[in-house]
C-alpha cells in the first residue's frame, strides 16, 4: 500500500449523507463533507447525490489513490450482495444494488453495511468501546436502533436483523407502533417518543416554560428544548426526562441480562441530553439489572458523535478489502 | 483414535446426576446411568457421588479408553479454569475447582460449562437445532435458562452470563424476584411460576377440578396436573395456560426481535405442556414480533428431552479437547 491511498466512509442517513476519506494505514481524516440526501427525490436521485460527493472529493484528493468504499445504509441489507433491501427512509428503495451501481461509477470495491453497524464499527475501534470485546452501542435518534458486539463477534442474525432493540416490548398494551405492534420501547425513549410524551401532557393542560417558545403549537417542541426547559427546572421537562429516563433503565436492564456487554454506550442525537436521561436510567439498572452482570457493565455516552458512521463504514470497507470478511 | 475410545458426558443437576459415555467420532452411546445429588450434603459428597459414578462407569467400560469428560453445571463458572463460582442450586458451594479436583482423581482432562449451554450443544449439533446457525434454546424448568448461538457462535459475554431471559422485565411492578428485581419473566413462566399463578386463583376463590387431586392442598398441585386439568376441560387450568402463554409470546416476542434466530427451541420439563402453552405463546409471536424476524423464525420444542444435557457436555468435552477452543 502506498502511503497516500485512502479510504473513503459514507454514512447515508434519511437527511444527509456525510462522506469522509481516511488514510488507509493510520485512519487519519483527510476530508469530509456532507450534503442533503433528499429521498423523496427517489433511487436515482440519492444515488447521484453519492456519486457527486465523491466525484467532488476526488476535486481535493487524487482519484488514483483512492481503494474502496464503505457505506453505511438504514434498513435492511443484503450485505454480501450489496443489495439495500428496504429502509423506512427512503420511500419505494427495494432491492436496490447499491454497491453494484457506486462501483460500476466509480471502479472501487464497495461494501455496504447497516446504519447503527457501522456507527458500532466507529465507536468499538476508535471511540468509547476501544479494546473491548462485549458492547452494545445504543442510538437514540428518530427512533432507537442498536449494534452489539459479544465475545468479539458483531451480531446479525437470521436476516441481519439482531438487535432491534427499539422494538421491545415494554407495555401492554401501549402506543402503537409502525411495526405493527404496540408497547415498543422506541415509542417512549426517542426524540418522537419523548415529544409524544410532551404533547400528551400539555394536552391533559399542564403547563410548561416550552409552549411559550412555540406560541403554544407543541408540533414545534424539540428534543433539544426538553434539555434546555430541563436546565431551566421546567417541572413537565423535569417529569418527562425522569419518566423517559425511567423506561430505558428497564430496557437497559433486559439488554444487560441478556447480552451481558461490558459497555453500553448510549449514542444518537438524542443522548446529547447526558445525565439528564441516563441518571434516571441508571438508577433503575442498579436496581433491577442481575447483580453480577451490571457490576461488570458501564454506561457511557458515545465519543464520535456523528462521525462514527463515516469512520466505521471505512474501517468495515478495510476489513472486507483486506480479509474477504466483516468483522 | 483407537475406535473404542469414548467421552464421558456428566450432567449435574440439584436433584439428579446424569452420566454417560459416547463413542470419540460417531457418538454412539455406550452407557448411561442417573444417580440422586443431594447437594445439601455439600460440595465434597457431591463430587465423590461424580467420581462414584464414573468408577460404576468403569466397571462397564475400560478405564483407559476413556479420553476426556465434560461436565455441565448450574450457575455461574469460569469456564477456562474450570472453577463453578456459584450456584442456586448448590448451597455454600462457591469457587469450587471443580475441573481440577475430577482431573486429579480420574487423570482424564476435564472441563465444565453453563448447564443450559451444554444443553444448547447437544441440541444445536445433534437435536432439533441441527446445521443451523441461529439458535435460542429455553429451557423452561423450575427457572428460566437461554443458551444461544448467533452467527455460528455461542453467546457468553462479559461474565458468561448472556441469555438471562428469564430475568426479562414484563410487569412494573410485578411479582418479586429472589434476583433482586420483581416482574422477571421466570416468575410467571416457569413451573414454580405457573405454580404461584393457580395458587393465586384458588385463594381468591375460583375452583378447579386440581383441588379434589391434591385434597384442597395447592402447595401439591404439579405442573403435569395443570396439562391433565387442561385436558378435562378445567376452565382454571385453561385460563392459565393461556395468559401464561401470552407472557411466554411477549417474551419470545423479545428474543426474536434482540436475537433474530432462525429456530427457538423450547426444552426443560415445562415444554411438556407442548401446545397447550405454545399455541398462545406463538398467536402473540405473530401479532408482535417484527415482520421479517418472525417469518424466518420456526417456534419447536427440544428433541433429545434430559439427555441433551450429557450429550452436549460430551461434544463439548471433545470441542475443547480437540481444538483447545469452545465452539
Amino acid at each position: 500500500m502506498n502511503t497516500s491511498q485512502y479510504i473513503i466512509g459514507i454514512d447515508l442517513g434519511g437527511t444527509n449523507l456525510k462522506i469522509s476519506a481516511y488514510t488507509f494505514s493510520q485512519f487519519h481524516k483527510l476530508y469530509e463533507r456532507r450534503i442533503a440526501t433528499r429521498p423523496k427525490k427517489g433511487w436515482e436521485y440519492v444515488m447521484n447525490q453519492i456519486h457527486t460527493a465523491i466525484l467532488e472529493l476526488y476535486t481535493v484528493l487524487p482519484k488514483q489513490n483512492a481503494v474502496c468504499i464503505g457505506v453505511g445504509i438504514p434498513g435492511l441489507l443484503d450485505i454480501e450482495t450489496g443489495v439495500s433491501i428496504f429502509s423506512s427512509k427512503f420511500p419505494k428503495w427495494e432491492n436496490m444494488p447499491v454497491a453494484r451501481w457506486l462501483s460500476e461509477k466509480t471502479g472501487l470495491p464497495v461494501y455496504i453495511d447497516n446504519d447503527v453497524r457501522v456507527n458500532l464499527y466507529g465507536e468499538w475501534l476508535c471511540g468509547a468501546g476501544k479494546h473491548k470485546k462485549n458492547i452494545v452501542l445504543l442510538t437514540l435518534g428518530t427512533g432507537i436502533g442498536a449494534g452489539i458486539v459479544i465475545d468479539g463477534h458483531v451480531l446479525y442474525g437470521a436476516t441481519a436483523s439482531a438487535g432491534e432493540i427499539g422494538h421491545m416490548n415494554m407495555f401492554r398494551p401501549g402506543r402503537p407502533c409502525r411495526c405493527g405492534s404496540d408497547g415498543c420501547l422506541g415509542r417512549y425513549v426517542s426524540a418522537s417518543g419523548i415529544l409524544d410524551t410532551i404533547k400528551e401532557k400539555i394536552a391533559a393542560g399542564n403547563s410548561t416554560i416550552m409552549s411559550e417558545w412555540v406560541n403554544g403549537n407543541p408540533d414545534k417542541i424539540t428534543a433539544k428544548m426538553i434539555s434546555n426547559a430541563y436546565d431551566l427546572g421546567d417541572q413537565m421537562a423535569i417529569d418527562t426526562m425522569n419518566e423517559t429516563g425511567v423506561i430505558l433503565g428497564y430496557g437497559l436492564v433486559n439488554v444487560i441480562n441478556l447480552f451481558n456487554p461490558e459497555i453500553l454506550i448510549i449514542g444518537g442525537g438524542m443522548s446529547a441530553a447526558g445525565e439528564r436521561l441516563l441518571q434516571p436510567a441508571r438508577k433503575i439498572v442498579a436496581e433491577h439489572a442481575l447483580r453480577l452482570s451490571r457490576e461488570h457493565c458501564t454506561i457511557v455516552t458515545a465519543q464520535l458523535g456523528d462521525s462514527a458512521g463515516m469512520l466505521g463504514a471505512a474501517l468495515y470497507a478495510r476489513q472486507r478489502f483486506e480479509n474477504g470478511t466483516r468483522f
